[in-house]
């Protein structure tokens, strides 16, 4: 017997990530490919770092406070983005920056940068660049409109999700547009990102060199709205904004509580059924106004408004107790601190707590895992988390990269890194 | 000079998929696979075949209807979810389906299913019978609430949506919660499930064997969810669900018009004094309540009324040039018939159209591309779309597998295929 305890393996062991991103969008795809085990290398600009890094809250000796107090404060933003990734500093607008880039870049597998379209080539860290010292190379753009458009804006999520089309598909007919309360756009342009980069990965197996990857927030957002026949509904005189039932399945959707709501699906003939037991109106299921799918649809307004009756008279709990008694679909609406520690979320490590490196706080502070398992894998973050901007420039400069202690010193202190 | 139009290959050529999924969540995994360049072989039960064939609306040769009218009408959900797909037939319940299924496994690289947790297992499809015949397999189950949940029900969209806590981002403070018009659950899951299958993948060229991979709706959702710190902003006093604006970070969010809505951000002072300037109130700039952003937090509800009260008066599109020509980030909110067809979207792929194999259509059938973009690659589906249950049989059964003619009839006539 030893101490030591003996893990699988994470599937992206062996890939090198540098990671020249900010804020959210890019820094989400480096932590999914962290926690599937890329050693990820995020380089900061040593003038301060990436702004996510001022995002409030913060949690340090008093806690969890909206203004920082301390210098050993940190951005909670900044605790849950920085998650496993060993932290470098580097001026890319300093002389040396291209040179140093290239070190970085030679024995590297990806880069994942979301700059502005157009900002990573004026740097001399772009495509080009890294391409030239690796052909090997897989670097990915995240952007907001795709790294060929001429727009040098920021995309901010709230920007895309308007033009994406999204923010009418939530909410009733007639009503304002809503603003999804998740940075959805943020989210899914990184998701793709990684898609985009393992499918690289795995051409470069066939064919031994690397390509450009670019991803659009813009893209990615819509190509998800998409999904649905927006322009057949509209053509075929079909509802397509239908706040929180869907009439044409009716019943499907959410429906008010005493105390909160429930989301319910009895479209089939038989939850129907168990649906009208549940409300103790099993004569409902003979009536010929609800007996049948088409008829039901038919008669949406009245089937929901008697749903409604029933179940605002009784706690969430027992609306939900009595129609999964009879087997229909249901589940309480949750606010996100409960759906945060559902023991099955919390198990299959889909969220996972934070801390602060030196300061324990009352508050458990969840946020995002990796939502995937492997049978022969696992998933996990190394402990690396860059508290200071530049925290391992020793161990990537020196170790990885052999520059010798008073090179480092000197590029230190002429602020190049 | 030739005929033949030299392509760039696709990244994920050479890998060949068994695709048992039905309904969305699953076969939209199975069409981004097919998107990379993956031979996609959809199995649908002879006896009827995907139940998203018989969803609402359908295209064919009067057009878009509602309801089905000739037996060639196809439903719009699957002309674009089986995109690229290669159909056989297969009777997961006849004595032969382990026998043929094997066939198919063996020189297959990935299997995806969604059937509820447990069934795979049950019907002699799950990961173990797959492995058995091929150890390099990658098998990805998609399930409700992953494949070691004992609940064997239904996880519809809506009911995950309920539970993830989503439905509490968005709508205002007090409101009741707010579904999601794009079904976010049955999207999410696959995208993880890809990023799950490549990374298994670039794990079996080192170890040479293949894995199970395990993603939960509920828990790709409320991954999603958990990026918000939504127990610190509790814990800090901060406000999580904010409606169309987000007063911490004022101005930000989205703003009526005098024709419909626009997304502005003006955190910074640079961006606020330009919208004071677009709206003709430079002297807001110099207001002791409006300079400065702490300020501006602190007099949002009078700010937001002030931005409101001068963009009502405008129509969208005079708002979006005032604000743009200042340099402030805006965007007109869009509805999705509009967003789909934005040019650089289209230009891109990231929304693509459909059609009937025979009939055309006035309406432009508008739907999901891949949103990724390679230098060394491209994206696209092959021409094969199953409109018939088992229409590649002969193909896949036959050329593919080496089955004789009389074995496909026999197979055929017994029902197993």
């Amino acid at each position: 017997m030893t101490d030591e305890t003996i893990q699988p393996p994470r599937p992206l062991e062996g890939l090198r990530v540098i990671d020249l991103t900010r804020a959210l969008a890019g820094p989400y795809a480096t932590l999914l490919l962290a926690g599937l085990g890329a050693e990820v290398i995020k380089v900061e600009d040593p003038r301060g770092g990436d702004l996510a890094r001022e995002n409030s809250p913060y949690v340090g000796r008093d806690g969890v406070v909206v203004e920082r107090q301390h210098d050993d404060d940190v951005s909670i933003s900044h605790l849950t983005r920085a998650r496993g990734k060993y932290g470098v500093s580097l001026n890319l607008k300093s002389p040396e920056a291209a040179g140093i880039f290239a070190d970085l870049v030679r024995d590297a597998d990806i880069v994942v940068e979301n700059f502005s379209a157009g900002v990573a080539d004026r740097l001399g860290v772009g495509y080009a660049a890294a391409r030239a010292v690796n052909p090997r190379i897989v670097y990915c753009s995240l952007s907001g409109f795709g790294a060929d458009a001429p727009e040098g804006g920021k995309a901010m999520d709230v920007i895309i999700q308007a033009l994406s089309g999204a923010m009418y598909t939530s909410g009733e007919p007639g009503h304002p547009p809503v603003r999804f309360g998740v940075p959805i756009a943020d989210m899914l342009a990184p998701v793709f990102s990684v898609i985009g980069i393992l499918a690289a990965i795995e051409q470069r197996h066939r064919t031994g060199v690397g390509q450009h990857v670019d991803v659009s927030m813009l893209g990615a957002l819509t190509s998800f709205v998409a999904i649905e026949n927006w322009s057949a509904m509209a053509a075929a005189g079909m509802e397509s904004r239908t706040g929180l039932t869907v009439q044409r399945l009716s019943p499907f959707g959410v429906f008010a509580c005493a105390d909160g709501y429930v989301a319910l699906v009895a479209v089939h003939e038989k939850l129907a059924q168990g649906l009208f037991r549940a409300m103790g109106q099993p004569e409902l299921g003979q009536n010929p106004r609800f007996s049948g799918r088409d008829v039901r649809v038919a008669n949406a307004n009245d089937l929901e408004a008697r749903i409604n009756a029933w179940s605002q008279t009784l706690p969430t709990a027992e609306v939900v107790r009595l129609l999964e008694a009879e087997g229909v679909p249901v589940a309480p609406v949750r606010h996100p601190e409960d759906a945060l520690v559902d023991p099955r979320v919390m198990a299959r490590g889909e969220t996972m707590s934070v801390a602060h490196p030196t300061y324990s706080s009352t508050v458990d502070l969840r946020t995002s895992g990796v939502p995937i398992k492997f049978s022969g894998a696992r998933i996990g973050f190394d402990e690396a988390l860059a508290i200071r901007v530049g925290e391992h420039n020793q161990d990537v400069y020196g170790r990885l990269m052999g520059y010798a202690p008073e090179e480092i010193a000197a590029l230190t202190a002429r602020g190049a890194i």
